[in-house]
C-alpha cells in the first residue's frame, strides 16, 4: 500500500521508523502523485490543504486525538479516523491521576517554613468527589483509574454512558455534576457545542476551593471568567494544559497567577511506539474494506 | 469485657465513641483495678509504663502500626497486636501514589515563568522503575496500587515475599533494588536491623536524579548522609514524612532545603472509623481464646 505522510517538520523522523516496523508492507512517502496514494497519515502542520486530488485514498488517519483543525475542511471527503493510542490514553490517565492526587492530598498546604502542621490530614479518596467531564476514550480511562484508586467519581457525557463504579450523568445534568466536584477534570472534545461551555455561571457552581484540571481543549473554558472565579475563591486552583491560544503567550496572566498551574500541552502525547500499531491496523482495514477504527462522525465533529 | 484505654491526652475523645459503636459489649475505662481488665488499648503517650499489674489482660492492642516504642518494654508480657487499619493502609497508599506521580510526571519542572517547555514529556509508568522497600501490610498495599497504575515495581522484603506483577527481591539483594530505583519508597518498620540501613553507601547506589520517599520510620535513614547525597546530585529529591526527631526542629536543614519536601508525619493516620472494627474483632478473639490478628513477633520486633 502506498501511503502519504503529512505532518509538521520533524515528525517524519519520529514516525517513519515506528510505522515501518508496525506495518512492513507500507510504502510510506512524503510526496508523489496524489492519485497513487491508498491512504494519508496526517497531523496539523502538514503540507496538505486540499485533499481533493487524493481521490483513491480510502482513509485519512489523524495522528492527533483532536481533529477540530481538519474536520471542517470541505475538501476532506475521505473517511477520517482520529488517533486513539493506548499510550496516549495511559499518559492522559497518569497526568490526571497525578494532579488529582496533588489536589486531594493538599500537597501545597505543607509550606516548608519550619512549622509542623500535623493536623492537616486529608480524607480518604472515597470521601473525595471527583467529576470527570467527558467519558470518551480518554475520560473513560481517567474515570476508571480514579475509581480503582478509590475516588468517588461522577462521570458526565453526552450519551450518559454508564461505567462500573461511576455515578453517570448526561450532559443535560452538568450543573449537578459541577456542584459536587471538589476536583473537576475536563476531557471534552472541541466542538461548536463545547466551546465556552465552562462559562461564568457554570464555574460559579463549583464548590469553594475546587480544583479544575483541563487537559482536554482550551476552548472549553472562558478564560476571563476563570480568572474572575479564582479572584473570588482564594482556595480554588486551576491546572491548565491547553489554552485558547497555544503556546500560551508569555505575558498571559495565567503564568504568574498563584492559583494557576500551567503545563505546556503535554498531558496527551501520542507516542509512535504505541500508536503505530493502531495506524497499521487501520490501514489494513482500509485496504481490505473492513470497518475502520475510530472513524470521525462529521455530524458530531469528533 | 472490661478494657483499659491508655493513649495521649485527647485520644479518648476521638476513639471512645468509635470503639463503643464497633463493640457495644465493651466496658471501656481510663482507670480502675489493673487486675480487673481483660485487655488494654494502648498508644504512645499513654499513662501505663508497667504492664505487670494487668495480669489478666489477654491482649495489648496498639493503636499505632509501629510498636517500636513499646515492644522493648520488659513488663509487657501479654500478647501484643499492632494496628493494621484498612483506612491507614489506603491513606498510606494514596500518599505514596501522590508523591510518586509528582516525581514521575516531573511536575516541578514546569516553572511558571512564561516559557513553553513542551519537549518535557515523561515516559509512561511502565518505563518508570519504582522500588518499594518493605512489603508488609503498608508496603504491599502501595506496591499493589502502583502496579495497578502501570508502574514497573520492584519489592524488597525480609522474606522475599512474592506479589503478582512485582519483581520480588529479598533484603540481601537490597543493593540491586536500589540501583534501579528512579523512585524509592521506604516502608520498613523501626527495628535494630533497619536503623541506619539507608547509609551513605546505600544512598550512593540510587541512580542520578532519584526521588526517595520515606513515610515509614525516620530512623531508617542516616540524615547527614542524605544531605551529602543531595548535595552531590542536584536533581535528586527526598520527600520525608518521618524523622529521627519529631516534630522536626524548626532549624533543621531539611526544612529550607530545595531538594527536600517535609510533610509532618501525616502519611499514615489511623482513623478511628476504620480502625475501631479491627480492634473490636481482636478483643472478641482474645475473649474467645481464638488466634489474634496482627500479633507482634517479639523476635522480629514488629
Amino acid at each position: 500500500m502506498r501511503v502519504r505522510f503529512s505532518a509538521r517538520e520533524g515528525a517524519w523522523d519520529d514516525w517513519a521508523p515506528a510505522l515501518r516496523a508496525a506495518c512492513p508492507e507500507i510504502d510510506l512517502r512524503r510526496e508523489g502523485d496524489p492519485a497513487a496514494f491508498d491512504a494519508i497519515i496526517y497531523a496539523p502542520g502538514g503540507d496538505i490543504a486540499d485533499f481533493t486530488p487524493y481521490r483513491n485514498a480510502r482513509l485519512v488517519q489523524s495522528l492527533w486525538a483532536g481533529v477540530e483543525r481538519i474536520v471542517g475542511n470541505a475538501t476532506l471527503t475521505q473517511p477520517l479516523a482520529r488517533m486513539v493510542d493506548p499510550g496516549l490514553r495511559q499518559g492522559m490517565a497518569e497526568y490526571c491521576v497525578g494532579w488529582t492526587m496533588r489536589a486531594h492530598l493538599g500537597m501545597d498546604r505543607y509550606a516548608q517554613d519550619g512549622v509542623w502542621r500535623n493536623g492537616l490530614v486529608p480524607p480518604l479518596a472515597a470521601e473525595r468527589p471527583v467529576t470527570v467531564l467527558g467519558l470518551g476514550a480518554l475520560g473513560g480511562a481517567v474515570a476508571a483509574m480514579l475509581t480503582d484508586l478509590g475516588f468517588s467519581v461522577t462521570g458526565i457525557s453526552a450519551s450518559g454512558r454508564a461505567m462500573h463504579g461511576v455515578r453517570a450523568l448526561p450532559l443535560e445534568r452538568l450543573d449537578e455534576g459541577l456542584a459536587t466536584a471538589q476536583i473537576l477534570i475536563c476531557l471534552l472534545p472541541d466542538t461548536p457545542g463545547t466551546r465556552g461551555l465552562m462559562d461564568a455561571r457554570r464555574l460559579s457552581l463549583l464548590p469553594p476551593g475546587a480544583w479544575l484540571i483541563n487537559p482536554g481543549r482550551g476552548t472549553l473554558i472562558d478564560e476571563a471568567a476563570l480568572l474572575d472565579r479564582l479572584a473570588q475563591d482564594p482556595d480554588a486552583h486551576a491546572v491548565l494544559d491547553v489554552f485558547a491560544t497555544e503556546p500560551l503567550p508569555p505575558a498571559h496572566p495565567f503564568w504568574a497567577h498563584p492559583q494557576v498551574t500551567v503545563t505546556p500541552h503535554i498531558a496527551a502525547e501520542t507516542r509512535p511506539a504505541t500508536a503505530a500499531p493502531v495506524v497499521a491496523e487501520n490501514l489494513r482495514r482500509a485496504m481490505a474494506g473492513r470497518p475502520l477504527l475510530n472513524l470521525v462522525d462529521r455530524g458530531r465533529g469528533y
